[in-house]
């Protein structure tokens, strides 16, 4: 297991860099994302001299609907056949720390969804369910943010896209971990410090290994691409000025605000 | 008004060019695309010698749907108040001449859907409609190719990104077009030779600058994005083998086949 992380250091400059230490304190400095051949650059930082920015920068992040049993319980839905997906621009993302925007145009409600992320490192089209463990670098949290009433605004054409498009509503981090054993954890998301989501993930319907597989036989992965593999019970809606903070153990504490 | 293409050079290498001479046959060589302070290399092709590639390389494809009045009143659909959309991912991306390639998981309809793109040239964040037109660098053409059966295929989720998602599904090109009179042109369609569609740009209900401007709102565009404004009346299947030709007159035509 590592976890990797991409930072503002003190001077500015943007660098990727892997934890260090018994107390994961230490920052070893790579000259490149974890999954892209790095090579140590010789620089070490205190963790707590950097500022923490999305620990990837993917291409498009692809955010599964439906895919845990006891949401789909609740929702009187079938277990879906195929992955259900939409596709949250790079221009969405926004990483530790950032601001959740209210866009301008919209005064409903804003919820969050705590997620476990996928984090690909190797180019994945047409892959088996035995090879996409190779295709995957490791896992990471994400805040999928949804303008929820916008989904079916229009009666004609539901815009998921729009609704979880927006700049700033796919909050990716603190960090990715490799060999992370998702089966074993848990998706907790507190609001104002209050437990709202508290959910395992082995109650996932299709697994990560599963999702890369049949996601890539549609549409080609890239490395840095990230899969939001969805979300279970306790959505719900975040005021403007509230916390939240979305906590994996094992990879970390995803923290944002909303601005309105 | 200039052309810019993309292309293969003899030895293999990549380039940007924009076309000169009385008939367009010849081409001047730059060292970027035409809307990121792109130099002259000194190299001039004839454009016979080259082989064409999608135009620009987007991070992003925004589809639109239903932005057509003849294609609302034939689908009994209001005007929208908002542009409605979906995200086709970079790694839908095809070129002039490359084949449409079959999903292997799917046998139903494929259908083509001739289109007007709009190339971003300029990054674009809440822009206005007036701010708008300097962000557009110019027109191609777009064939929107959709899994039709895909999209309703679950009863709970309709699945416009999958179905609009897969790779060479997003078929760009020949070239771009500088100061396009979009509201002067046509799309038409032929399908192994025989017309399937033929309308007025200026029947569209969102103008290219409303878009940028509305969608800019949402999400940020960034140099080398495509919108792909919508179609009209006419979309019909594409059988295994098909030659699908898309044409805008005073941009170019868009020839793509199916590959089962």
């Amino acid at each position: 297991m590592q976890t990797w992380i991409r930072f503002r250091r003190p001077d500015g400059h943007i660098g990727h860099g892997r934890l260090d230490g018994a107390d994961g304190s230490r920052v070893i400095e790579y000259d490149n994302d974890g999954f892209n051949n790095p090579s140590p650059t010789g620089a070490v930082f205190e963790r707590s001299a950097l500022a923490l920015l999305a620990p990837c920068e993917p291409g498009k992040v692809v955010a599964l609907w439906n895919n845990f049993h006891a949401l789909a319980r609740k929702l009187e839905k079938p277990v879906p056949t195929h992955p259900l997906f939409l596709i949250k621009p790079a221009s969405s993302l926004a990483g530790p720390g950032d601001a959740v925007l209210r866009p301008k145009s919209y005064d409903g409600k804003i919820v969050y969804e705590g997620e476990l992320g996928i984090v690909i490192g190797k180019k994945a089209r047409n892959v088996s369910v035995a090879e996409a463990a190779s295709h995957i670098f490791g896992y990471t949290v994400v805040n999928d943010v949804t303008a929820a009433e916008l989904i079916s605004a229009d009666p004609n054409f539901p815009q998921w896209t729009r609704a979880k498009g927006f700049d700033t509503f796919g909050c990716v981090g603190p960090a990715i971990v490799t060999g992370f054993n998702w089966k074993a954890a848990s998706v907790v998301t507190r609001l104002d410090g209050v437990e709202r989501q508290n959910y395992a993930l082995s109650d996932m319907i299709f697994s990560p290994e599963e999702q890369v597989s049949r996601i890539s036989q549609d549409l080609t992965l890239m490395p840095g691409d990230v899969i939001a593999v969805g979300t279970s019970l306790g959505v719900g809606s975040m005021k403007d000025g509230a916390v939240v903070e979305v906590i994996i153990e094992g990879i970390g504490s995803l923290v944002n605000h909303v601005r309105g």
